[in-house]
């Protein structure tokens, strides 16, 4: 069967960003300009050209703006999204005979018999007939024109057509610059060719690009040793977090916490009467995830830190953990959320033969789903309502993949600002499908990434396109969960060093304190020869800690540091421009970031070996740095104030372990 | 708005072979094996399972196939196409609580606690508990189940549960490999997830991935000098070319030549009155693309040729140019086919200041697209009527794409054994977009590419996907109108060694003969220091030249060996095996195909240097070729007989010039 119009002679193709045949949003941030790019061509020689159609979804009428040849068929189109939510846009492209006609005609007047070197490749009317070819395309943009548009085309159309009737013996280049502009307003669009999908662009505000968080157990946050900390307590410790840069201030659940099968220190299976408990295990007679465990606090305490955070510049994240205690309400009041075995018992959380019995996890395929997902989207809706907007979800791989995509957009419907970073620490394919499916940010394999090598492989992968369009990874050296072994041996230097990988690699970052301030690295289980737990010794998962915050080992100077230099620095606040810079040795990492314009361009280097001093010749890729070769120029050492005079791509360093990097703002 | 069914948990992404979201279908061949590869996971630890749907677009109902984990949430699964045409696939997956099932209790079971050496992972009613679920599961197959399979499932069912009911100090595991058989057959489908796409796959005869095409002028056919060829001559010729080893043999334009402006010999702008003219330049008094040209015979003479090609194993192909010379009878017939300018006249073919009076070029932005649709398919109809399957389209990038869609699926409604190679000599994206859109075969770049660098680079982009799904190379070293100056100056050698790189790296090449074979070498305006015309001098697209193909130096041999060495080796007839192993000579090229099974392989030695002796010691990459490190083997000289014994990665070869190229069959 023919189509409907044959004449659609343009292909589009390759449109980009685009997620899964457009699926899913590409993620830009409020302010950003977009870049679309596409493959635009037609059959033969003639000239085609090509629009953007965008607009916010609650807009109608979309904008237009013309694309741009860049080369081999590839164009691209640019717009600046300045709304929250959802944008979409597609693309319509058609041949411009007009435009092909003023290049041919260019190449006719080149080609006229000079009277000096005459030849016979244009004959005598062959100018005249141009003329009156590109006289008809004007006449017919005036039919489309309007005003004095119209006016302006008809005379044109008549200067060429008085022109033509002169039978020049020779012509000179007609003036065209002002007819093109205006034939461009007025494009022959009969038989333009429209990409068939609207593709979506989601629109976060900046934090969900940019953010530095910091983790702390409100149990373990009073100043008075062994006593349970309280919301009060960690408002009273906002002004140190803010003093130390960070902008998210994160909170393990703090609803109240189950009795039954409630685990004891170190993660025992029975507990004593005076143990906590964790706050994992969510739900108690007086409530779930949307009460507050009586021993924080209230919830007009709760209120009273959001706004006080809000007042150093910071924002409150919660930790959601869609799971309940055998004591949660929900068991009793909903029991068809849960499965049930034979025996009639509820099905608790197991990983065979290991039980998790202090742990119900909720059936994603209950009869009633759908009641399901409505209590657990009412669950966000509370606490936005409180004026949450950053929420740290707790293992979301193991709830419904659509469940998130339906929530976290029912929630953006009201709630744009809304930022999810997904723990989802599990498999590449569902831990970018969260990412797809709307996560803002995610948990990532950094923490396991330690050589050169797969720092390299893994950074590059996470920064760059397809991936870099729907995921934003943020780089954590440790959780409560994850003491990694290099912490557990490497010391003071590889504390220094996993922080500052963190915060100049990714845009995000976070840590788990003051546990890694303070260079805790007691695993729970040192098993010589055999793979290292990675669990805390004395986890405030199941305790409360006391933490010396003035030890004059704390490295809270440096992070400190690594915040303003992170603020102060744009380069700092985006990945794409992220390179690595090839050098010889296999302990130092080399990478650089900056600004499209390298206005601001920061170089790192980083040693990572722990232990001993390593050396190098830097071989840095100039351009990448916005220099040219053998040129001279200065580094500022950001974390010493040490100033380098360099010269070209090989320069000499010389790290040691307890100085561990070098991050160098290029001069100019 | 929650889905209609929010508890189908298996998400289903990256489904391969895929091109521009199943826009286009993937291109396999007759009695492939087809492999369909996708990613499938879901949110937890539950296992999933998946199958592939499949049919024949003229069948109705779908076969189905199990998929199979290959790693990291890829799944695999595969069905062999035994009928021209469409296919179409898509992918169904779900969780499968039976498999997890089976899974946990073997873990369960592994961790009772053993008299010897009790644990308390355990507990005493663990196992029954599971057993008692796993019965379920059983029981609820059995009602999806028909038959003597549901009696089977229910008395397993009834099994487990006296099994659990015994409630034994220590289970041994119960034997399941017929349960689990038959549990497969009856999975529970309720919240599977459906691929929303039913993706295509077109299947083409085995000659449109394997073939060795001869081109000749019909006018140059005489065995007397001077004398104009016929259709009878080229009968006459068919059984020395079906023992050079070709299977398609293909003429340029057989039409009546319009006499308008026609061309003399050299593309001269007069003819003289005996000047034969372009065969491009198609149509005349006596008729356009259906009609024969008087010179070369009747109708009855064309089927004969048909006939005859048949009788000797070949096809005859047929040059489709959709072009006018001003004589054609549509330019009277349908003058609202053609663009027509100011004064009135039709628009010739231009390429401003160049003009192509000789011939019109066809308005596919006609407002009678439509009827001209019609009668171009109307082309390809009478034809495919008299026999003919194959045809080469003359820059078929000239013509709107849509219509290439349309017509080429039209084609192949009545005939879809047709195949069609496109002319595409035009920039990349036009090219893919032909194949894209039906074309099944290609030319290529091949004839530019010369080094080994861009050699390497080109083949491995059109013989590996995302390409290969959808684009068929079809090497040529010559056509009538590309003469390369390495052809121009390279001698014998230049001649032998690219008629081997075309044949053993595409499964599809072909040759313009017999200038080919006869070394014909002379350009029409040789160049010194500028770039030399690839124009042909005294070129048979404009005049009859006579042919010695009894000289002495004529390659028709070593053609005839390559053409046989294709047909007795199976891994020179596909693409998807070629390899390249580095060496550090950059005039040696290396390269090897081999059969899934290793069965045959082929390697391939090339001195691109057609002046000197080259030497290197190559550096397989072993296990392209089926064997193992220090494996001593022996290989075959398939041209000159020899035999080498060989070990291992790194052996010594030299070529000379005249020796060109080895190519080695690894025995084994």
């Amino acid at each position: 069967m023919k189509p409907t119009e044959g004449r659609r002679r343009v292909v589009i193709e390759e449109v980009q960003p685009q997620i899964e045949a457009g699926r899913y949003p590409a993620k830009r941030v409020l302010g950003d300009t977009v870049e679309i790019s596409a493959a635009i061509f037609s059959d033969g020689h003639d000239h085609v050209a090509a629009r953007l159609h965008y607009h916010h979804k609650s807009q109608k009428k979309a904008s237009v703006v013309p694309f741009t040849a860049v080369n081999n068929d590839v164009w691209s189109a640019k717009f600046t999204v300045d709304k929250l939510g959802t944008w979409l846009f597609t693309v319509e492209a058609w041949v411009d005979h007009f435009d092909t006609w003023v290049h041919d005609l260019g190449k006719r007047l080149a080609a006229q018999p000079d009277p000096k070197e005459p030849t016979q490749q244009v004959g005598p009317q062959d100018i005249p007939l141009a003329l009156r070819i590109g006289a008809n395309h004007v006449d017919a943009a005036a039919a489309r024109a309007l005003g004095a548009d119209a006016t302006k085309l008809k005379l044109f159309a008549r200067e060429l057509r008085s022109l033509a009737e002169k039978n020049l013996p020779y012509y000179e280049a007609p003036k065209l610059a002002e007819l093109i502009d205006l034939m461009a307003k007025y494009p022959d669009l009969s038989f333009s060719t429209m990409y068939p999908v609207e593709l979506p662009i989601w629109v976060d505000r900046e934090r969900a690009r940019f953010s530095s968080w910091y983790e702390l157990f409100p149990r373990s946050a009073s100043e008075t040793p062994g006593k349970h900390g309280t919301l009060k307590d960690v408002e009273a410790r906002l002004p140190e977090i803010a003093a130390m840069g960070f902008d998210i201030v994160y909170m393990p659940p703090i609803h109240p916490i189950g009795l039954a099968y409630r685990k004891g220190p170190n993660n025992s299976t029975t507990a004593g009467p005076e143990d906590e408990g964790s706050p994992w295990a969510i739900g108690a007679s007086d409530g779930g995830h949307t009460a507050i465990h009586k021993k924080l606090g209230t919830m007009a305490d709760f209120d009273s830190l959001v706004a006080a955070a809000k007042g150093h510049g910071m924002e409150l994240a919660l930790d959601i953990a869609f799971q309940c205690s055998p004591d949660h309400p929900w068991v009793k009041e909903h029991p068809e959320w849960f499965l049930h075995r034979p025996d009639g018992t509820i099905q608790y959380a197991e990983n065979p033969p290991k039980k998790y019995q202090d742990i119900y996890p909720l059936n994603f395929e209950s009869a009633d789903w759908r009641g399901l997902w409505t209590a657990l989207y009412g669950v966000f809706k509370f606490w936005t309502d409180r004026g949450v907007q950053v929420f740290r979800v707790d293992n979301p791989h193991t709830k419904a993949l659509p469940f998130w995509e339906w929530c976290i957009a029912e929630v953006h419907k009201s709630v744009p600002e809304a930022i999810f970073l997904a723990e989802a620490f599990t498999r590449p394919h569902v831990m970018y499908s969260l990412a797809k499916g709307g996560f803002t940010q995610s948990y990532t394999y950094f923490t396991w990434r330690n050589t050169k090598t797969d720092l390299e492989e893994y950074c590059e992968e996470i920064t760059k396109p397809p991936v870099s369009d729907f995921f934003r990874p943020n780089f954590w050296p440790n959780t409560p969960d994850i003491l990694h072994e290099q912490l557990q041996t490497g010391g003071k230097a590889m504390f220094q060093q996993r922080v500052i990988l963190a915060a100049t690699l990714s845009a995000n970052y976070g840590i788990y304190g003051p546990s890694y301030e303070l260079l805790d690295g007691a695993p729970a289980k040192p098993s010589p020869g055999k793979t290292a737990s990675e669990e805390y010794l004395d986890s405030e998962k199941y305790q409360i800690r006391d933490w010396d915050r003035t030890s004059p080992d704390s490295i809270a100077p440096l992070i400190t540091l690594l915040n303003a230099i992170r603020r102060e620095n744009p380069a700092m606040q985006r990945n794409e421009s992220l390179h690595f810079h090839p050098n010889g040795n296999a302990e130092m990492l080399v990478y650089s970031k900056t600004t499209p314009d390298f206005a601001n361009t920061i170089l790192v280097i980083v040693n990572l070996d722990a232990r001993n001093e390593q050396i190098t010749m830097t071989n840095l890729d100039l351009e990448k740095l916005g220099l040219t070769a053998d040129e001279a120029f200065e580094v500022e050492d950001l974390l010493t104030g040490a100033r380098y005079a360099w010269r070209g791509s090989s320069n000499y360093v010389a790290l040691r372990p307890e100085v561990t990097a070098h991050v160098l703002r290029v001069m100019r």
